[in-house]
């Protein structure tokens, strides 16, 4: 037990004098006047709405790509960016083609038809003519490894599941995820003529969960899709007993890559405008839904930082880019291009946030930064903490911005909202605009903007 | 600018080892194994699915009232309570009637029929006949005090918003319902015939939101409804520039009171059994939907907190008392009782905990204590953080532990979902299972349980 006043006391002397002088009113003003601005009038949702219901699925090369771009281009000058212009990058289109089918047809010799609900892997071949194969089921690729000379011929399923008691969904994102990133070219290499995969996501309901997948060209380019969690816990408790056989039949194809652009705004620094912090979001999504939260959230997130500042007039000391990315689901030619532009021009960056984990309420940043420059950001918190930032100790990035920390170490920070409704809709037919909450997004881009005019401020 | 790293040694030295001693490892394990069976084994969930989707709406002194009271008995006892009984309290019981009505009929004398999105305030009573009057509105009780003259023969508009610059929505309710606890009272005063409140919330839905209101003997009851967001902007704007004229009819109405009960399950103390800490959520919602978060939530997280302590062996100290408070909405009656009879027993009542606040992603407790139990609670903040408890610093308790605060001064605290997404649904149509997410709901009940056994353990 310990004196719980006096440590208060000490504590006060320690830790508060020096935030009351760090946090300077004039800051705690400023802030104040960037969430009153964005809190009452707002753009935020109103652009979502736009970008989900009237550009709708967004998935690179798409007709709907060129759409958003053009979306993306007008709604930052609109909101008064000193310039607008794209950046051109070769982006990849794969192509879903025709619906993609699943259907379990025998069960120890008995014919039966009962469909399944699935979404073709993103960057997956499609089969042209059906595959029937018997299933062979695996919680792991260890599981896989020890079996191998099973899989041949088969359809292997893999069963990775979050684990519910993980707190941190990301974390069982990350642990999972390997099924879908790595499953297809796994289980081809053992001689599989087909995968499928447990949904990445902890929902209860049905939908199916696409994604990437990465191929291994030393082996069959297999057919790939993820299951909804129902109809995966089917086949899995089905496998464990029964000798089950599937047939699958997806269509999914890559034409010739194709341009598309980062769409980035600029509102030039006046005093060290060589100096650049880059904000963004990725403005393409998948094909199977509005790209709502995925990451429609992220790129309102960032016009609506760029609006709010100019709105109330404020003039930034560095330049800051508002940056909406090309290609961030299926080949990260987005975030590549930014960081290879940058580096022919000799650009000098010293920050990047990313807001890309959906339009939830705020909790927090994480950094990828050297220990000096995250100390020196963390001691902001008092100032975010009125508005939901909680928490700025851990790590953190985002996909668009890693290639600039990689090639320039530029100090990066992701964004973090509540992160535990995110994998119910994630890649999902279900990440659309009704899903998203005003509030919630508003107040992300209230947090951003805070961090944002602090690096201005104060460099990092 | 300050020294952060020896600053950070220091705080280390004054502020971690403590918690390193105080947040003792048994304690941490025991959290980590409550959370666990919640996360993995939970409840909470079908629970809750049952009470709205197979009792539904379950006002005070209604049939539903009496299915709620029969599940929650059969609830907590499948759930391994050591004993359950039922406290009986009378109940108001409040009728709506006829569907209520409201319809613009006539703007600047000209006939018009624009229908309304209105709900009856609660304990509001029904006008018989349609009561038709001009339409004066107001955004303050201050304006129409100073306008009093002109009330008298209309129908008052109480225009009373939600600042959306107040991070804090339920700041914004505190601030804003006093249009609904009290406006019909006060209209009345000057000779309103009627009165129409903004509904109390900030989206941007049409929804009418109810909830209760309270005449003055002294004057007429006239009929008060809630009207939706865009309605109130329509009536608001309109009536600025025009005469409107509105008629509106109410049906509601009050039948004697009747015989409701609180639902209690207690786990006996083992050490202490005359200590008792309360934990609870009312069974009581309003009619017009589904109380999924007000309270179906706090109900089943009161029932899974007992589920997952029984479920892992737990045996309390202190004697614990689950209750599914009988009548919260409209009368308080349910918590009013349980002090009462606490009192007739003289009873030790050491700690209570409510939720009622809805079932999204925890942030943390407030607390009505003393300082230093105050102070005690806080430090256990280290062990409930890994949870999503971020803030144990402000204010707090519940409607229905109220009067155990008020009459033995018990220390009471209430838990801190999340508040944004709140008032989209409080009292309104919306407020269905549909809208209560799995996942925040079950870590809900992990924080309280966890506050619970730490309570238990050292007592406050």
């Amino acid at each position: 037990m310990i004196n719980f006043s006096l440590m208060k006391k000490l504590l006060f002397l320690l830790f508060l004098s020096p935030i009351a002088v760090w946090a300077q009113q004039d800051d705690a003003v400023m802030i104040k006047k960037i969430s009153d601005e964005i809190l009452r009038n707002g753009k935020a949702y109103d652009l979502l709405y736009e970008l989900t219901k009237k550009v709708g699925g967004r998935l690179a090369g798409s007709p709907q790509m060129y759409k958003a771009e053009a979306w993306g281009e007008k709604a930052l000058k609109e909101m008064g960016a000193d310039r607008v212009y794209l950046q051109e990058c070769q982006v990849p289109r794969w192509v879903r083609g025709a619906k993609e089918e699943a259907q379990v047809i025998n069960i120890n010799g008995k014919a039966v038809s009962r469909k399944l609900d699935v979404l073709a892997l993103g960057n997956s071949l499609g089969n042209g003519k059906p595959v029937t194969a018997k299933v062979i089921a695996f919680n792991s690729f260890e599981e896989m490894d020890k079996r191998k000379e099973e899989v041949k011929g088969k359809i292997v399923y893999f069963n990775h599941s979050f684990d519910p008691t993980n707190i941190k969904p990301f974390v069982s994102y990350g642990q999972t995820g390997v099924s879908r990133r790595a499953g297809p070219a796994a289980a081809a290499k053992y001689g599989a003529v087909g995968v499928m995969i447990r949904s990445l996501t902890e929902s209860t309901a049905n939908d199916p969960h696409t994604g990437s997948t990465s191929y291994n060209d030393s082996f069959p380019k297999i057919p790939a899709i993820a299951m909804g969690p129902r109809d995966a816990d089917y086949i899995w408790e089905l496998s464990k007993k029964s000798d089950v056989m599937v047939t699958m039949r997806t269509s999914a194809k890559f034409l010739p890559d194709t341009i598309g652009h980062n769409v980035i705004g600029e509102l030039k620094g006046s005093k060290y405008p060589d100096e650049i912090i880059t904000i963004g979001g990725h403005l393409d999504s998948w094909d199977v839904n509005e790209g709502a939260h995925d990451d429609g959230a992220g790129v309102v997130h960032t016009i609506e930082v760029m609006r709010a500042l100019k709105a109330i007039g404020y003039r930034p000391q560095r330049t800051i880019r508002f940056v909406l990315f090309a290609n961030e689901e299926n080949g990260m030619r987005g975030g590549n291009k930014y960081a290879e532009v940058a580096k022919e021009k000799g650009e000098k960056h010293i920050f990047a946030l990313e807001s890309d984990a959906g339009g939830f309420t705020p909790r927090g940043f994480g950094f990828t930064a050297s220990k000096d420059k995250h100390d020196k950001a963390q001691q902001w918190l008092p100032l975010l903490k009125p508005y939901g930032t909680e928490d700025m100790a851990g790590s953190g990035g985002g996909a668009d911005i890693g290639p600039l920390n990689r090639l320039f170490g530029t100090p990066i920070a992701g964004f973090i909202p509540d992160p535990q409704r995110y994998f119910d809709l994630h890649h999902a037919r279900t990440d659309v605009f009704e899903n998203v909450n005003k509030r919630e997004l508003l107040l992300g881009a209230v947090n951003m903007a805070a961090l944002v005019y602090l690096v201005d401020k104060y460099g990092l």
